[in-house]
């Protein structure tokens, strides 16, 4: 039996846990979990670490933070950011923590909302209980309160999330990007490893630290090899419960043609970076994000084309399939949600083309940029907010207002040539998937070339300024109705096309492949009972494992790394280049001291930034990345080689007090409060 | 019935053609079209169109000769290439036609030479039969005589191709990029279309044009619709016999990360071009050769992805395996060729990423510029000519030797800038693909980053000189044991880890798939018999067929395009900017004039600068493209929407008279002489 799993915090496998480690979890170290660790609303976890709102993340998940407060020639992504004085902490525009309150079932509303219903009336029937089962827990405090209804087991269940939100979340220490990224796109994914992959922010409230009496005690040894450790944290999404025919089209129909684009840009990035020093910074963001994308999507190739798992999965569905047709009553109860599921597939190879240029936005460079997406926000905001809450698009109901408003009032650095560049680019991919004699390209681009209307709409649009997005966010349809600005122009034209295939995919695609996923989940548990977990949703989940290692080609790999061995992994050059800071102190470190470890919890992308605890909900580790085995953890845990990477704790205060001298944030650490 | 089928000029579907067309090619005719066409050694196709040498190709087929012929500000790839008289032809450096003179069976000595068998043994014993049978044919005169064995039907029939080589091929005419690619990557592969994809070479002998009796007459008006065509040219391979597992691997094992390699490449070029007009040029052909090798695989993984092709492939896979399995004579004869197949597919799988890598070239810019591969040809050439003929790689064998000094010698433009760029980036490849653990990675690299040793490599390399390579040539193995070149050093240092990985793939891949494949092939040919045209083999071959549109979207697309729809069609922004000539042409042409046309005709690529003919043997077009559902034809024909593109022979001689004012040209055209 292997240590898999990402368990919800009202369904922990007690007996498996007991049987395996001897540790029951106790209702107080519960809600300590719970509460002490952090979704970033981006997309990464963090936790608690102090009585005084500090907040250990990694260094990836603050990137954005620390492209964005990095002005003129300051490049605090590159050269790291120290706050030596608590007033030194500057705001990060962008970051947003969620700290889990409660999870209340609430499948029967849900459920007596859609029952009966399909396709479109579906659609809107979910949205419709969504919003007034979320509207109701916000109570009219969305500052203060977020709540998402969340599809647990593919749509076995339902469950209502509320979280208290911390929107001022500022900085306090993140190192170099050269040591917490050591190894850079090479070493991602891969063990032996030696990053500092960290960043420490706080969370305020009224101006002050957060009083955050729910934290995890910062273990200065971090852990030893066989230990027990937990994993808590946000993984983002896997696919373990689906069936074999959407992990296809998945593959062939999503996965590929996507895996060509971003290799594309990838390659453009590259060489944009190459101009200079500006240029690298401008690019930076997105070449970190791409390339770590595309290394997943191998891996996940490479699962989905890997034959015994592909039969494997096959022959389950069979078995369920058959098992769900065996008598009268399960044919009458379940009918036939495979053919549903297969019809919804092909529907989905004919739309996603149109789907992804248009709604999804790549054909606008609203994946690689700023600019387009303020404008598709703003005009979508204004014809949104006229409507009730029930009937809006999801991102525009009343309770994800706030976060809307807060992005577009940001201060994010707005780089004209990176984003000239891109969307000439971006408009060009446009034309070569729709075609040149698509309607809706011809009327993007009339007579001009990508190239051209790239120019005139960033030269022309004044939208990457907060003040005139401020404006037009506040003037609603009218001043958007008023606007000459050029992309808001661009976002209004496309607006009607980009809603009708987006209203295209949700009911023919999305609403019949969940409905049909659900009676597939439903008969699965009619069958098994409800044993596991539910499939990733970037919801709270905890696993259990321990500190191991795994064997590589008949190999052992010891499962810790220390200082140094980082030192002699240094070549000097990028990727291996250390920092100096790093350079300068060797004489002053312990080489002993452990760096990275590996133990077998079950994690996936959205545990960036999870903290590894041990049995008395002390921090031990800082999760950061998987090994390359852990790809596949999106459709198959393999507990023989799949591992999750960590930083020690140990390192982390080693390097705070001797490579950084900040006394300020270790003593905070060991002590608990400022 | 569908029009499909590539003929080899022995084995030509006479009945199929009478029944369908009531035509039945005379001796004479065959004779003609096996003279008249030619094939370009890079991998095209051309015809004489004159007794005096005149060689129709297209445009796109001369992009090498018209990059190197450009100098200092000079660029007859965007701009065209007039020679007003026959003294202003000029030689292109890299050009080599060979006209095909006899096709001999030689299944008996192959299959005696490698009977019992395998692996290392058989590629050895495979190479030196092959030399002995080229080398007999060549009979000492390799200049004039190239003869190659070409491996039929998978291996169910082995033949000696003879061929005429002309190596002093000069360029006539090319009109501008603009218009022979007009549309650019957005219309490639797709029709309507309106490109005067088009060039013409003279073939020399003794400094004079060779006497060229067997040409095809040029039709001044082109075809009509209905009319029945003939593509006479050189399919450059087709995969349409190989069993399902073999392609299921080669769609994940080679095309997906592939597919992604050359994105990534596509991006960096499309920004590396940004730049300037100078770096626009540096990357055009490696541009234009990546976009349409991305076009073309994602239509290959369309098809491969498709689930009625696999359905349909696996169920005939099936079939012939029960067959073969069904009696104790057959079980003998056969073995089990799948079970080995299997094999060799998980074998390539683990020796793939290196090979390419090394191998390939793809970690060292063997594939997007010149300086590796000379250092590597350099390298290889001093090991194994001093070999015995039989012994040697097959590039090296004594026939092949002329074509290898001619690329040496040539005086191909090197772009430092470029070459260092793309080296930089393949380096990066290199440490990602074989991971910065790789003790080759670390060989080469040592503690330097691919950008250091890119500039280093680069900056320090005499190889773009083709003196230097002469010398090098010339003093063999002396010459390059005593270079300080660093290239040669680099490619020395990698030759037999290089050669290693070769050698393995080539023994447990190649050749047991060939076996097997080999020995599918036979029990097809045993239950069916040979009444199918062999796989595509880039070897000269007759399609029959018809002009006709077909259905898109229920729509009926026409077969013809003409001038008046070129103009309708042009914006003035790139791609669809006509160049100025047509632009100053547009009253003087009939509108009317037809301009580009599809047929039924089943090629494939490497028919590019086929002629269409008629049932007279005149040129009534010339195939540049297919439609976006010929991709799919690598792997099976579908009548239905499979087109080929043709240039109508109307429309060159109207733009050669009125567009380009070239009597000269146009009356040979017309004459058949000069």
């Amino acid at each position: 039996m292997a240590d898999e799993g990402m368990w919800t915090l009202d369904h922990l496998p007690v007996k498996q846990m007991q049987q395996r480690y001897g540790f029951t979890p106790t209702p107080q170290w519960i809600d300590l979990v719970q509460h002490a660790a952090l979704r970033l609303a981006e997309g990464c976890t963090g936790s608690f670490v102090s009585a005084n709102g500090l907040v250990m993340t990694n260094h990836h998940c603050a990137n954005s933070c620390l492209s964005q407060i990095s002005k003129g020639h300051e490049d605090y992504m590159s050269n790291g950011y120290i706050a030596l004085k608590q007033e030194d902490e500057p705001k990060c525009p962008d970051v947003e923590l969620n700290q889990l309150q409660s999870i209340t079932d609430v499948t029967t509303q849900v459920n007596a909302a859609t029952a009966g219903k399909t396709g479109a009336e579906r659609v809107k029937a979910e949205r419709a209980i969504d919003s007034k089962l979320e509207q109701s827990c916000v109570n009219g405090d969305a500052k203060t309160w977020r709540c998402d209804v969340v599809t647990l087991y593919n749509g076995g269940r339902y469950a209502l999330y509320k979280y208290r939100r911390y929107q001022d979340v500022r900085l306090v220490f993140a190192p170099e990007q050269s040591i917490a990224f050591f190894g850079g796109d090479p070493d991602n994914f891969n063990f032996p490893r030696y990053d500092l992959d960290v960043a420490f922010f706080r969370a305020y409230v009224d101006n002050k630290p957060a009083s955050t009496p729910q934290f995890f005690k910062f273990s200065p040894q971090g852990p030893k090899a066989g230990d027990m450790t937990f994993v808590i944290g946000n993984p983002g999404s896997t696919q373990r419960g689906i069936p074999w025919v959407q992990l296809a089209a998945m593959r062939d129909v999503r996965l590929v043609p996507l895996f060509g684009l971003l290799s594309e840009m990838r390659g453009l990035l590259w060489q944009y970076g190459r101009a200079g020093a500006e240029q690298a910074k401008e690019a930076q963001e997105a070449r970190f994000y791409i390339e770590n994308s595309i290394k997943v999507f191998n891996g996940w190739l490479q699962t989905l084309a890997d034959e015994n798992f592909v039969e494997q999965k096959k022959k389950q569905d069979a078995s369920l399939r058959e098992w769900m047709a065996a008598t009268p009553e399960r044919r009458t109860k379940y009918g036939d949600p495979w053919t549903d599921l297969q019809h919804a597939q092909q529907r989905s190879a004919e739309l996603i083309a149109r789907y992804n240029m248009l709604e999804q936005g790549f054909g606008f460079n609203e994946r690689g940029g700023e600019l387009f997406g303020y404008a598709r926000t703003l005009v979508r905001a204004a014809a949104e907010r006229s409507k009730p809450d029930g009937e809006r698009l999801p991102d525009f109901r009343d309770a994800n207002l706030p976060a809307v408003e807060h992005t577009l009032e940001s201060n994010v650095p707005v780089y004209p040539h990176y984003e000239q560049t891109l969307l000439s680019w971006s408009l060009e991919k446009l034309r070569q998937v729709l075609g040149a004699d698509d309607p809706t390209v011809h009327e993007v681009l009339g007579k001009q070339s990508p190239d051209q209307l790239a120019q005139q709409l960033v030269s022309g649009t004044q939208l990457a300024d907060p003040a005139v997005r401020k404006q037009l966010w506040d003037g609603g349809e009218k001043a958007i109705e008023a606007s000459n600005d050029p992309l808001i122009k661009l976002a209004l034209q496309i607006d009607p096309e980009s809603r009708q295939v987006r209203k295209a995919y949700e009911d023919d695609v999305t609403a019949p492949t969940q409905k049909a996923d659900e009676t597939i989940a439903k008969a699965r548990f009619d069958r098994d009972g409800m044993s596991s977990y539910p499939d990733a949703t970037f919801t709270l989940r905890l696993s259990y494992g321990k500190v191991v290692g795994w064997n590589e080609n008949g190999k052992p790999v010891p499962p810790f790394t220390d200082i140094g061995g980082l030192y002699k992994r240094a070549t000097g050059a990028d990727p291996f280049k250390l920092p100096d800071s790093w350079v300068n102190a060797q004489g002053k470190l312990d080489a002993n001291t452990p760096m990275n470890f590996v133990t077998d919890n079950d994690i996936i992308g959205g545990n960036s930034g999870s903290a590894v605890i041990d049995r008395e909900g002390h921090a031990v580790g800082l999760i950061f990345d998987g090994n390359i085995h852990s790809l596949g953890g999106d459709f198959v845990y393999d507990g023989s080689n799949n591992r999750a990477v960590a930083v020690d704790t140990a390192v982390l205060l080693e390097s705070v007090r001797k490579v950084y001298n900040l006394p300020r944030l270790a003593d905070e650490l060991t002590q608990g409060h400022l």
